[in-house]
């Protein structure tokens, strides 16, 4: 079967289509002039980002039921604000600062590139983003999703097989017609185990124009692309 | 609360968004033209339909385990076909005629209505539809859906409970902040006891210009609406 055959893609979200650090460190610094705080909001953002995977796997390892990613995100957040010396703001101020998860401003592309992509295929996340993140996430970047998969519907996080099996389950699909798309080579090996077909987008920048880019093996891939007009382009859509 | 703060609405769609029996007499009647066949696809589609509950309700009451509406629709279209002498079809046939529900057509307010409300507010389906039935009805018709909410979600039909708490659950809104929306009141009296607020939308025609539509008691609903232009009017949107 070739990629022309795909009938579905399903993105990974936080790093892919989104650049979370970008959009942390504008809104931290206007919450800085605002309340007249120093933080670093660069590191910030990194320490944000950097207990993502340990507070899921708590959830994973049984440690923690069932908690979704708002959640997990103003736990790691009420730890920061101590560590960062953070102090000062309301419980409204800091659950909208824990929503800018959901206001996430897109990669330069990524509307355009989707809107192209959706025109032929079905176009939907696959994210460990819980579904109201992700709805509002798409109403205020303007990501035009099929429909929003997300990890809180099997109530078990990326990498479990689960959660990729879940796209062409309720999609409708076999699985070799399903396209995960995702700037992270260990979340498309996990979707290829469960006999998805995987795209590797190029993204730069998520980790800092300091930080090096993840460095992937484009031959364990189907696709490859720069961005996501590139990965329209070879789709043919 | 009023209904001016209502930030999610969530759609019946069978009936209150499309019209499944005049598309199942269209694309019946192409059927009998191309194979010489002599149905009366206006009984089909109202045999088809009148046998949706009953065979949700193997499903709720455990007689079947969980099986999906695309399923249903087919064990019933099996035997419809026996009964309406419909023979000389193939398999392919059999399930593209199956998929007809994939295909409905929406009621002419409906994409303008919808594309309308969405500007500002979230909406989405609530629909006993499967998420691949109603993501391809989507696409076919352009109904502009923040994400779908279905029933194949939590495994369970409408009117059970737990179909309807998965709105203001998933959404991540306060139940009394989320609006159904259906052209039935049995419906809308489930989605209140489950806290939600409603909305009664007319819709006569769905059972053909000779049935009598269902007549509603406005007093029931929080708001009652012509059509989907008028609903969005009501909302301010």
């Amino acid at each position: 079967m070739s990629v022309r055959e795909v009938k579905a893609l399903v993105f990974d979200v936080f790093g892919t289509v989104v650049d979370y650090r970008g959009t942390i460190i504008r809104e931290g610094e206007t919450l800085n002039a605002a309340k007249g705080l120093a933080v670093d909001w660069a590191r910030f953002a990194d320490a944000w980002r950097g207990r993502y995977v340990p507070s899921m796997n708590r959830v994973r390892t049984g440690e923690l039921p069932w908690t979704n990613l708002d959640a997990l995100h103003r736990m790691v957040l009420d730890d920061l604000l101590v560590e960062f010396h953070v102090s000062g703001l309301s419980e409204e101020e800091i659950d909208h600062l824990n929503r800018v998860w959901h206001r996430l401003a897109p990669w330069p592309d990524a509307v355009a590139g989707l809107t192209r992509l959706r025109r032929r295929h079905v176009i939907a996340t696959l994210s460990n983003g819980n579904v109201a993140l992700l709805v509002n996430m798409a109403k205020h970047a303007g990501l035009p999703w099929d429909t929003i998969l997300s990890a809180e519907l099997v109530r078990a996080y990326k990498p479990d097989p689960q959660t990729y099996r879940m796209a062409p389950d309720l999609l409708g699909l076999p699985p070799e017609q399903v396209l995960m798309v995702a700037a992270h080579a260990n979340d498309l090996r996990a979707a290829a185990a469960a006999g998805l077909r995987t795209a590797y987008v190029h993204r730069p920048l998520e980790f800092g124009p300091e930080r090096a880019p993840e460095r992937a093996d484009r031959a364990a891939f189907d696709l490859t692309a720069r961005d996501f007009e590139d990965l329209a382009e070879q789709l043919g859509a």
